[in-house]
């Protein structure tokens, strides 16, 4: 399926979470340890993702630490506080910010968020996560996670009471202004939401933004996390690893868009993505096996092998694997999507597991090679459609953002199909998403017309 | 009680919120209505407070917004993300941010706090409330907000969490670090709380910062919140409104500070003051009666009688007030600080209402008249230790925070109680308040030692 706006373009947004997505890769970038705490490090990497005209920065997140001595934490700083910063320091770029539903009440959720996307003049991106990692919640009470048939219903029905609260002030609905009056509280309308999860009264105490209020972006990959995605995702951030599979992904995400009474078209999708350049695919690929940790292409099938429960000595990498060992159980808490993405490579591709270590890394598409064959292979799946852009994850901060900047980005810029320079635009704007509509003005009452 | 410390100063924070202090001011300030919700308006203020060299810029808060058509909002955006944009833009001065215990829960809120704290190079102060309007709870649920007995043993506990949370992952506790490492996970340590409220397991992912954590802030004015301020609170925000009560407070505090076991010389008292500066005191007078909103004199009156139900027709406010009159009820559910603010002042000093009216505003001491006449009484509970310098509350912003900057300081700078620059240290420094100490380094296991 082609979508029909007439200027698209090649989205891109950029991951720069702590040393970058890959959890050994540190071993070879530039960075110190204590940089991952350390504002400037991510002002450096917000600042070479302005120089590479990135749509936005894009940090996951968990309320988590991990202590594990050969990796690194990847989440630390509060998403939404370092965005702030960044924002503050960084002019144009927009910030996906990474919040559980699952962990936090929607007033003050709504409230932050919306401070922030005010203040950074419509710049904000909040990604809706329902927590699936069963240690998130011991840091929360002595309840287990809540089952993924909550977690979901739960989500929605934050989504929906944060979007009523994003709307429930409004300067712009100021009517005439008595004099003596600070403003017209018209303008302001509780909300009175009495749901099954939530109860919340408002109004909310920040008004609506620039962009009316931030866009939602959706990351699970689920049955229930693509439903989740159809009703509210604007930005879809998913693992596409082939353009069969990203074809049949949009296929899904448009009919129950549909059904739930959407238009398609006002969804974009940015799959995560992990490039690997090289001065030749031969240097992309040692360094693949080096930034994975598995140091060797047998160490890379070694890694398959254990990740997916097969006997290495009852195996051939060189045949093609069969689909249906790799189904995950729906049943399971931990994230479904993240297997999903092989599961549907594998659906619409026959491969063996020597081709599949070099599809996927960190779960997202891997590509390999030159600037030119990097560039040409972001630009395949973009140009018919199957993807609006990527999320690049590199997979060391700041070696492979600097290095992507430097080499990927004027090709896509001389190619035509990726901005010079940013406009004024808000961060909405500029991924052609419709400006949420103000909530309804309460008609005359009754007894007014009597 | 006087106070030994050798570099003894005058501390003044300044309150930043939307249209300044008093909620009729607004009519008289400079200020666009829909500043209030503009950055570049708290970043003027900021800039204004920093031009005065103040200790820091006080946000109070609540997550509510009521639609008053004659006054303002007074709490709308987030003060951690404003403060944020704040500390990214304005160098050296502190931001004291005002959080609910009540309606957050401590991981969240300890990793957000020390994350700014980490961002901000250790300007954080947390002034932790527990929430006491009853329609904030309409925000969070369908339950009333929870009694007093229960809202002050759960802000205990979320401190008590909160530091653990604080000293859980601490760079400075890095061993030797074994090749291929990326760092000695000894420095992150699970807090394992379980008490009455909360079960938090941690660490937090976000390490200790150069003062340790936010230095905290207590602004309960009740038994129970002078409670949680002696084992709490490093600087107290309180109603002082004359040297008797504030005498008298400070012994409160301080025997329940010993009582606690802690050392009361580390509290530090900065009530909240409104001061009125006209050219002369006769022009304070009536910029005190517009900015009220009384109008007059006898308009005071009136509101004094209003607001503490009193019967106009049989009033005399040329008559001393009986102090019995004004005792609050210990179990109503509102805020009992403030009204014990005015029966310190009775206790201690014999008033008419006509006097009393004039010694408060806001529920804060009131001082007016010239510019000197401002010092000298800013100076004077300070100079013999009753107070340790004041949070001064402008009735307009930026007007009065300008007109404070402008006139005042200087007087104060002349006076040598006050500084004329920043200095490099950090905000608990500059109060002169311990480091926190780092968490206990576990000792060798028993097994290790056999």
């Amino acid at each position: 399926m082609t979508q029909s706006i007439p200027d698209r373009r090649l989205h891109l947004n950029v991951g720069i979470n702590t040393t970058g997505y890959l959890g050994n890769a540190w071993k070879y970038a530039r960075l110190k340890p204590r940089d991952v705490t350390d504002i400037q490090h991510y002002l450096r990497l917000a600042r070479l993702a302005h120089k590479g005209v990135f749509d936005a920065v894009f940090l996951s997140d968990m309320p988590l630490l991990r202590p594990d001595p050969a990796s690194r934490p990847l989440h630390t700083f509060d998403p939404l506080i370092l965005l702030t910063a960044i924002a503050a320091s960084v002019p144009d770029i927009g910030l996906v910010a990474t919040v559980s539903s699952t962990y936090n009440s929607p007033y003050n959720l709504a409230r932050r968020a919306q401070t922030l996307d005010l203040i950074s003049g419509g710049r904000l991106i909040l990604n809706i996560v329902s927590n699936f990692v069963p240690e998130v919640a011991a840091n929360f009470g002595n309840d287990p996670l809540p089952p993924r048939d909550v977690r979901y219903p739960r989500a929605e029905e934050f989504l929906e009471v944060a979007k009523k609260l994003w709307s429930s002030w409004d300067w712009d609905a100021e009517g005439e202004k008595p004099e003596g009056q600070f403003w017209d509280t018209n303008a302001v309308e509780p909300i009175a939401h009495d749901g099954e999860y939530f109860a919340v009264r408002g109004a909310l105490n920040v008004p609506r933004s620039r962009q009316g209020h931030p866009v939602i972006a959706q990351a699970g990959g689920s049955d229930r996390g693509i439903d989740l995605a159809a009703r509210h995702g604007e930005i879809i951030y998913c693992n596409i690893l082939s353009r069969g599979a990203g074809q049949a992904f949009r296929q899904r995400v448009t009919e129950r868009a549909i059904a739930a009474g959407r238009d398609p078209s006002e969804i974009r999708l940015t799959p995560g993505l992990v490039a690997i350049i090289g001065e030749s695919r031969e240097e992309a690929l040692r360094k693949h096996e080096l930034f994975s940790g598995a140091g060797s292409e047998d160490g890379l099938l070694v890694r398959f092998t254990r990740e997916h429960g097969i006997d290495p000595h009852d195996f051939d990498p060189d045949a093609p694997l069969d689909v249906e060992r790799f189904i995950p159980d729906p049943g399971r808490i931990t994230a479904i999507g993240f297997t999903q993405g092989l599961v549907d490579l594998l659906t619409h591709e026959r491969l063996t597991a020597r081709q599949v270590v070099r599809r996927a890394e960190g779960n997202h598409r891997l590509i390999l090679g030159t600037a030119e064959e990097i560039a040409d292979q972001i630009i395949d799946l973009w140009a018919d459609g199957t993807v609006d852009g990527y999320t690049y994850q590199p997979p060391r901060a700041p070696d492979d953002i600097e290095e992507f900047v430097d080499k990927v980005i004027p090709i896509l810029q001389d190619r035509g199909v990726y901005p010079t320079a940013y406009d004024d635009r808000t961060v909405r704007e500029r991924f052609g998403l419709p400006h949420p509509a103000a909530r309804a003005r309460p008609s005359m009452p009754a007894e007014s017309l009597a």
